[in-house]
């Protein structure tokens, strides 16, 4: 053996090598709304004894008025305790699980999906990483709402698969610009996604604006991607309308999961359903798609698949209403509260899922010249969190989450005002 | 809106189109062992009224006397029960759960880990994805043994990492022929991977063998990937010795997982270990480069992180020991009922994991050429499911898993013989 000693590594040569230069890993990852949220997070001021607030992230769980049902808790303890699930499970996941989920969305639905329209998925964030993938072909191209959520960028650039981008109207209460939607579309467009309720604009669409955006679909050939992991998390006026009503005009992917319905994103189950009452998606081989990237992914905890049918079936109505409840209370609050803060306007009260778009006037700020030294002075001096409105498309606005505890928003929304105070130009 | 009924949908006119040609993904899943299983119990006849004796993969799991420790799913209860866990994980995993990895793992090193060398992964599975990611660049090449697992092969192909393979010698108890590893390695080569204790031949390597392995990665300047699901699965002449003994010889990516050991694979918790005493991989970026993958992957729920410390520190030695006896006599048993089947014949008796490799002789057979054919025929004459070799690399050769109740193993093994002696050929 030669002298160890002296051993060149073979990375070593390579120090200015691009990691996944093949895949664009890192230059995606950079951009994920996690990777931002640590670097502000890293940037807390350790003297301050104040608690942080985080208004950054989609995820209440931590704080007791949002604990999950203890239907839920019950539904784990008694899978795990069976003993039935410790072993692999099938590709697709678990029959009864699949069977829940169809039964639990056919409650809303002008047709019957059966279970094996339903693939179990590591919640959502796996249910978009292999439709990406399965789409992903040379010269395709799919159509993602500006604000949207960064994964589908990520997972695009990973797959290499092109994205082009249409805006939400901010002044049409968040509605795709279908407009845009049809200007931006070519022969080589696979699908558009919509996130409904909205992450990061709060917006609940219509029955109406649905079945707009179905017609577009149809109207271009292409299928919807219909991101429904806010599904039923809605307290304004509009109901929420699952996109799959309009399989019937458009194939529709529709991802869900447990995570933000019951309060448990920790549990990582979610799901793809094919809402497509035509079959256009089996037609087309992509049902055999997904089984084979399926085939290559991990899968859900196999007794937390087995949990699945007591967590649909059993919660009670009033947990969800209890939630809502908090959740009306505290986006009246956010909304409110923001018009007190000159620097920060919200152009819609939300409707809908945990978060609301506030645009940000730099003008009348000092000493802050964008969205992201905004969020990380408010981090280094307040302990507030906010995401910068970068992350999810929009330069120079921010995303504010209003999913925590009432009297924590209370004081991360006034020490908001307190730093535009400190930071406002002088006239 | 133009006439739907007319709409010609995007995918239509190309279900010629190979589906994720760009990543090969389709090619790669038909020979995961997760497909080619599936199309074996496919093919069981339904009207044997017989069990079906599952021989085919590694999840005991299913079988009374493989039954978890109640330590293990103590742990769940109490840590979902906790409502600590119900919010996302950090990137990395939770702290206690990498601390007790690393506390776990430091028993049998001669150096200490720290947590911050542990990555929680999706079992063993999502630990193969994220190296083979990470190590994926143009040009690049890894080299893999032969037989092996053939989820590293589809991962590869997904990422573009071209794959080399090295023979396992069976006359020499499967070890690594690293004269072919080191005629296989060029200056493209990153890493080699071994699979100790051997899946699929059932070897448990030597400290001597080990320590070969690491000289020859330092003299040519690679690491090692040191898939160790099965750690601590040895029940024969050698120990089990963690291939991260000899981190300070090379740098070793150390895959694990509790899947195995615990027999709980369908739990979806294991890790990727840095054993690098030497600090070479953080030097080289490559610890930068598996977080960068890492924060666009699902993690384990956060509550089975949580229940890693209990499970880790307080199981009972004596139910390790319980399993390894009854592997060590199932084993037994297979070892002795194949010498009394003519056209299998198994070079070595296994020392660990749940596998042993037996070459099928087609010349003593009537009507079967190959080893798809025999395990085609196996399923539907006999209700018997064994894994054709070519899945793992080796054709007319057999994988058998051992790991199941021994009067089933008894049960199958009969049905194998009666099968040998009615396709015999007639002399």
């Amino acid at each position: 053996m030669e002298n160890g000693a002296s051993t060149k590594w073979r990375f070593e040569g390579n120090k200015d090598y691009n990691y996944n230069s093949n895949t664009n890993t890192k230059t995606a990852a950079t951009l994920t709304v996690r990777a931002l949220l640590n670097t502000l997070l890293d940037n807390l001021n350790q003297n301050d004894t104040r608690p942080v607030i985080p208004l950054g992230h989609g995820d209440p769980s931590a704080f007791p008025c949002f604990r999950t049902t203890s239907v839920a808790v019950d539904a784990i303890v008694d899978a795990v305790r069976s003993a039935y699930y410790n072993s692999y499970s099938p590709t697709v996941g678990i029959l009864p699980a699949r069977r829940a989920i169809a039964d639990y969305l056919n409650r809303h639905l002008p047709y019957k999906l059966s279970p094996d329209d339903v693939y179990l998925t590591l919640g959502c964030t796996q249910a978009i990483e292999v439709i990406v993938s399965v789409l992903a072909r040379p010269g395709a191209n799919i159509l993602l709402p500006r604000p949207g959520f960064p994964y589908y960028e990520a997972h695009a650039k990973h797959s290499h698969l092109e994205v082009r981008h249409f805006d939400l109207l901010p002044e049409k209460g968040w509605e795709v610009d279908l407009d845009a939607v049809e200007a931006l579309a070519d022969e080589n467009t696979l699908a558009l996604v919509i996130i409904n309720p909205g992450n990061p604009c709060g917006n609940v669409y219509s029955y109406q604006h649905l079945q707009k955006i179905a017609e577009t679909a149809r109207k271009l050939g292409i299928m919807v991607i219909a991101d429904e992991v806010y599904a039923h998390v809605s307290f304004g006026n509009n109901p929420f309308v699952p996109m799959g009503v309009f399989g019937s005009i458009a194939p529709v992917f529709t991802l869900g999961s447990i995570s933000k319905r019951w309060i448990v994103p920790g549990w990582r189950l979610g799901w793809i359903v094919t809402s497509d009452p035509n079959g256009i998606f089996q037609k087309l081989g992509i049902v055999d798609s997904i089984k084979d990237s399926l085939n290559i992914s991990s899968d859900p905890a196999t007794f937390i698949q087995g949990a699945v049918p007591q967590i649909l079936e059993n919660t009670k109505e009033d947990f969800f209403s209890k939630t809502l409840d908090i959740l009306r209370e505290t986006a009246d609050i956010c909304y409110d509260r923001i018009k007190e803060i000159p620097c920060i306007t919200c152009p819609n009260k939300p409707d809908g899922s945990m978060f609301l778009m506030v645009k940000l006037k730099t003008s009348l700020l000092e000493d802050i010249s964008d969205d992201m030294e905004f969020a990380l002075k408010l981090s280094k001096e307040e302990s507030v969190i906010v995401l910068p409105g970068i992350a999810v498309g929009m330069k120079n606005w921010l995303r504010v989450t209003f999913a925590i505890e009432p009297t924590a928003l209370e004081d991360g929304l006034g020490r908001i005002k307190a730093f535009y105070n400190r930071h406002a130009k002088k006239q």
